[in-house]
């Protein structure tokens, strides 16, 4: 039998690296050969979605024979009810990972220069290699990004896109509205900036800049994977002016938000009682995840997400180990990657179990980081 | 207030259409200002997903706060065990319409020659512009893709892809495995054929060539969305040479499948008899469809899909006056696009009610588009 030569891939494909780093809790399940008993590092909403969502998906389900809605016509309506915009200013996708790359297709050509903070969500940054664009980045100032130097990278590198995280992942940091509205400003002409606000529900009022739909300079970001706990629907949605949320159209996969996930976003977003409540135990489990911090000597980061970051008092090195030691002992949390935001790990809010599971394995995860690394 | 000028959109964006052709039912139905009665024009599956799959999507959201496992390993799994190939061969996707996007991205630069017959599946076209490659089309050979044309074209322009439907949409027309076969062979070095089984469970034996993972002239796609009735979760699947497949790794969205579409697909693999019931159930309604179409004196052509094309007996003009008149009369389908294959309307196979209702509707849906045309 003779080996068949491979067909070459296009040229920016052949550029990209073979591995990615998209591994999900289920495959350190299969590595470990156990699951996990606390499932509290991919920042997703464990006190689950709306029981109405629920209730809209398993009726979706009968009709699944049935393509979606390509213009997710109900969706967006709903949502432009709720946000006082107009359906023409809403772009719905799979997940906001999927409309990232939809942007940096949208706007970036091959070599042109997307400006971002080292450390900040690394899917963005892999969007930004995977269409040929340059990445230029940005240290964060303290733990949070940092709006000057991003929009100062901007300007030099004259960039198609600048992306801000508002709340930040995996810092739990946050920017007023004004600290944006001055990045907005300060970004050259022709210029967008992806606000990623994922996380917006959980921030104190007076965090997301007001919506200004006639400002084709930002692009925002949400989603149904956080607080409102559908992440296994994958249904996210852009906020844009009109000509560049129709700009979408042209590349976007029509098709690609079925019917059962579009019927369990329009049910989500109508109960209200229940993203209060997720709010609630939000802030509840923070507050929480800070006493067991303390119980140990640790402290963290002011957070205006679902997650907090616990500074374990020493370099990446301890803080890895720490991360290994809770994982070792079955709960699942994750960490920055980039120094010296990487003194941290990550903890998603949990219910009273969760925690009380990472309460038990942290004194003893910690001893074991310290010993090794003494 | 000052107009704010737009940021330019990169160079292959600012060069596509404006608008795309994707315009499903539901927009029909709200430009009608009424529902469809019978729906029958997306060759989706009315006899509807397995009660098995049902049941799992329904149970599967109560854990939608959970993301997908973003390496598929369970539904890549089963998929293996029941194509006899490893898990390492398969890509899963947000249906053959993102997978294909995924492929043109993979092995077409700007510019590339991409090869496609003239009047198959449009979406593969709009992939092929989105990446800024240049499709070259043939003609059909009767009312079927011919390959021997496909492949002197490849051949004639150096082309990276060539795209073949087997069976076809929209002509339900097929070609056995040694002909899909010979245009493997025939294609020039580092061609790959994208090979588009979508209907491929509707076909007679013989149809498909046999799986050869070892081949990288070839990815096949197949789907959840026919056969399997969930074409409202959207998961489609790649079938490649394991290098290829995992060049898909470093540009896919990788949890774009989510948790309830990977738990809905793997219920529907496991029944076998629900797949069996439906094909017997589109080889009956696609002979009543025959049946009412000889009661019109038009001719059927011979499928080997879940649809059956019916020539209307004269052009394009008057088979899209006979598609208004069902349309009219609440009765949606579909049509070719291009000459003369446009002298065909499209009818997805349908219960008993469904073609009851394109029964009662076509004689005058026939006699109107006649007396119009006169």
């Amino acid at each position: 039998m003779t080996t068949r030569p491979l067909p070459p891939f296009a040229r920016i494909v052949e550029g990209l690296p073979a591995t990615v780093p998209f591994v999900g809790p289920e495959q350190q399940e299969r590595d470990r050969g156990r699951p996990f008993a606390a499932r509290i590092g991919a920042n997703e909403s464990v006190f689950g979605p709306s029981p109405r969502a629920v209730e809209a998906i398993a009726r979706a389900a009968q009709d699944a024979w049935m393509y979606g809605d390509p213009s997710t016509y109900d969706l967006r309506g709903a949502l432009a009810a709720e946000l006082g915009v107009e359906p023409a200013n809403l772009v719905i996708g799979e997940g906001i990972d999927g409309l990232l790359g939809l942007t940096v297709r949208l706007f970036a050509n091959p070599g042109d220069v997307v400006v971002t903070s080292a450390g900040a969500y690394p899917t963005f940054n892999y969007h930004v290699a995977g269409f040929g664009a340059r990445l230029v980045t940005v240290p964060y100032r303290g733990d949070a990004e940092d709006p000057e130097a991003l929009a100062a990278a901007a300007r030099e590198h004259g960039a198609r896109l600048v992306y801000l995280a508002n709340p930040d992942n995996p810092m739990g940091s946050w920017h007023g509205a004004t600290g944006v509205e001055r990045l907005i400003d300060a970004l050259p002409e022709g210029c967008v900036l992806c606000l990623d606000e994922a996380y917006v529900e959980f921030a104190p009022a007076g965090t997301a800049p007001a919506l200004d739909v006639a400002d084709p300079r930002v692009i925002r970001f949400r989603t149904f994977s956080k607080a409102h706990g559908l992440a296994g629907l994958r249904v996210g949605y852009a906020i844009a002016e009109a000509r560049l949320a129709a700009g979408f159209e042209r590349i976007r996969n029509h098709f690609g938000v079925g019917r059962v996930a579009q019927a369990g976003a329009v049910a989500a977003l109508a109960d209200r009682g229940h993203l209060a409540r997720v709010v609630a135990e939000v802030e509840a489990s923070r507050a929480e995840i800070a006493r067991i911090a303390a119980a140990n000597g640790l402290a963290v980061l002011p957070s205006a997400t679902n997650f907090v970051a616990i500074d374990c008092g020493g370099d990446g090195a301890l803080a890895r180990a720490v991360l290994r030691g809770l994982v070792a002992r079955d709960v699942f949390v994750r960490m920055p990657g980039v120094a010296p935001l990487d003194r941290c790990i990550r903890v998603s809010c949990g219910r009273t179990h969760d925690l009380a599971l990472l309460e038990a394995a942290l004194p003893a995860a910690l001893a074991e980081a310290r010993a090794a690394l003494r």
